[in-house]
């Protein structure tokens, strides 16, 4: 049967099909360290919506399990194919096919980076908001399929805010368009909402019509803040969001993130202890709303620093970008995403202080603090996340929840956090997506053992 | 079996349970002209979610189909109850259960009155964006079922940006708890946008968790610029969305409509043919972007006004808030709800001025022209839309969706336009969202006939 699948596809789409050994173990993987236990059958190159068709027509045909990858930067094992399997490639789908600057929409196919989008964008004075810190490496289809966010998210949104329409391709091949190209638009059910975030399991995105921004005018300032311990830079930051100024970007390092990152780069070594705010503050009012937040930080213990020069200011954040080489430094990393009330981040940093002392190990972990975003790192030796690990990761979704957050924030479920799906969820809930899911793919072709795998 | 059903809702709900003729009569229409062909069984007056769920048990027990009903401001039909239905009402749910202006968001019953809680929230420094014209009298409740829109969309955003989460009772009674707290969270399928214009065919919201601004600091500029036809008005339009800068309010008022306000509130005749711009700029540059506003304007032929002083803005706005009024002043009217991309703007009014012109009638047009959100009013004497009047909305449709747009911008399907819905879905999409309801709604009694029905 499997023979005849490759036999089928290449009969379709030819050198499209994919065999080669290293091709095959590549698509095993992706940024979270987690692989699936083999290679799958084959890696198809989709060069075109009609290929992604063909491929899905002839995997419902055959009963083929079907994972859809772009760029391969995840975190949570979404788009990671084994045995059995089909990778579906949209990454060649990379091309821009309409910029329009007086609809603030743009339309694309799903393998182009971020970044290469914006930097076109660009020269038409515009910009797509959401700018996961992947966004040099990431895809926006892959942005849209795990319902990306990144730093800006306070301020302007999540990907969820920032896409129209989306044409997907079903599990039997047909291709449907989704949403609309205007800024309003309530025609029956919202299923382009429904598709960001679903990873692969409803569908193929293989079109997107991008809700875009003018790019912000005015100038942007830079403030770095020191503080003697975590907690009270969790508790400056969530001083600042209750002040009512907004920051474009606000990140918090706690002392083994921000030690690990001096070390990395030649710097300095921090006082022990010490736990860092960087922020920045764009439009006509940065300057400002850089001073509103300077003197909160001030009032909150914090030694500040403010910077009008954008060099400066990128050297400063450059500290922060620096963080996933830092942790990379110091052993296999398994980094988690949990997403709490901005009010609950001290108290968060607290249950993170907690299980590290219960369980004698370090969990150095940066937050998106504009938004209640932490990404919790978990250091271990060797290429399997030690059973430890898994018990202190479950511990702190678990507090998580109690503090009215959530497991994920912008990583997705993937392979990795698909145990606890169902405790955030709720039984019933669960049960309703995993019957949506079947009314997108009767025959369960789409990544299958992802999120909704028990 | 009828009685049956009131005699178990009385058992449980007591005099909740309301049959009085002209409570019964009231439930059968909505503020768009429709109503259904006779009263319903009974109106539940629900006070608690307890309340919501006990009616839908009682009603997926014995079959009853259940119309789910806030202020009754609807303007598609998609709240009328009829013969053999219960009408549920959640407009007693008006609680504002919790403001948190450190994590921006309030927790609110459903039946609130969108612009009290807006003056609630306005103690606090804050508010919840969407703003329908109908605000003084919509529930939030029905907002969130339409999906609706409202004045500041462009600039703002719809109900979907503005929406963290939903309490939802099943049809069989069972209470999920959808969405999250946190600024991000992608923990499965995003279930809070789905049921976000769904008009009450997946469940019943009786909670939302709303995600709040802060009010805007700075003035406000308000423009009216007056153009010597509507062609000329909405190129203007188009050219101050071209130009990046973003009004908070642009509204334009054709001929016919602006003819009607001013006879109403007693104004001067306007000049014949003359269209009218309202703009609004708001936030730290108002005053620049009404005068880069004013230049665009001046440029397009308009002749400007620019008003700093925040009672003369509110005189110039009421003008066009005095649409609704003085439409109903010239007869019956059908009002429409296109959308268009911002730059087909021009090209829909040329839609509407060709329809006019073939079929000898008048349809006095308005539209958030900084969205592309048209209002087209088919007027005409008598309770019942007129064949020939169906007819001209039949073409009107087909324009928007030729010039890539929807057929409802933010007054939902209901009964009104259920009869297009395929035509814009197509039917794969059609037959996929009918069975996504049947998902939430195995046995069919949710809000039956409304949106999904041919």
């Amino acid at each position: 049967m499997s023979d005849d699948v490759l036999a089928q596809l290449r009969a379709e789409l030819g050198d499209r099909v994919d065999t080669d050994a290293a091709v095959l173990q590549a698509a095993r993987a992706d940024k979270s360290g987690h692989a699936s236990p083999g290679p799958p059958r084959a890696v198809v190159h989709a060069a075109s919506v009609a290929d992604v068709q063909a491929t899905l027509r002839i995997a419902h045909r055959t009963g083929t399990p079907v994972v859809t990858r772009g760029a391969g930067t995840g975190l949570a094992g979404g788009a990671n194919a084994g045995p059995g399997e089909l990778a579906l490639s949209v990454r060649a789908m990379d091309r821009i096919l309409e910029i329009r600057p007086d609809d603030l929409l743009a339309v694309v196919e799903p393998g182009i980076v971020n970044a290469d989008l914006n930097a076109q964008l660009a020269e038409h004075g515009l910009w797509w908001a959401p700018d996961p810190a992947s966004r040099e490496i990431s895809t926006v289809g892959g942005n849209i399929a795990t319902g990306a966010g990144g730093l800006l998210c306070a301020k302007y949104g999540v990907v969820r805010d920032a896409v129209l329409g989306i044409d997907l391709v079903l599990a039997d091949g047909r291709l449907l368009r989704l949403g609309h190209r205007s800024v309003k638009g309530v025609t029956g059910l919202d299923l382009t909402a429904l598709v960001i975030g679903s990873e692969g399991t409803l569908g193929v995105v293989v079109g997107a019509t991008l809700k875009l921004r003018r790019l912000v005018p005015g100038e942007v300032r830079t403030i770095v803040a020191m503080f003697s311990d975590v907690h009270a830079a969790a508790t400056a930051a969530a001083a600042v969001t209750a002040s009512g100024v907004q920051p474009a970007i606000m990140e918090l390092m706690d002392a083994p993130s921000l030690a690990a990152v001096h070390a990395l780069l030649g710097m300095d070594r921090p006082a022990p202890g010490a736990a860092q705010l960087t922020i920045q503050t764009d439009g006509p009012a940065a300057a400002a709303e850089a001073d509103a937040i300077a003197a909160v930080l001030r009032e909150n213990g914090g030694a500040v620093r403010v910077a009008a020069d954008p060099a400066e200011g990128e050297r400063l954040l450059a500290v922060r970008r620096a963080l996933h080489p830092a942790m990379e430094s110091l052993g296999t990393s398994l980094i988690e995403d949990v997403s709490v009330p901005r009010s609950a981040l001290p108290a968060m940093y607290d249950e993170i202080a907690r299980i590290e002392r219960e369980r004698g190990i370090r969990i150095p972990t940066v937050a998106h603090a504009g938004d209640g975003n932490l990404h919790p790192n978990f250091v271990f030796d060797g290429p399997d996340v030690p059973d430890e690990i898994w018990d202190a990761a479950d511990e702190l979704f678990r507090s998580a929840l109690r503090l009215g957050g959530t497991l994920t924030g912008e990583h997705g479920v993937g392979v990795l956090k698909r145990r606890w799906l169902a405790d955030e969820l709720g039984d019933d809930q669960w049960e309703l997506q995993r019957r949506i899911k079947a009314v997108f793919d009767p025959t369960g072709i789409l990544n299958p053992g992802k999120v909704f795998a028990h």
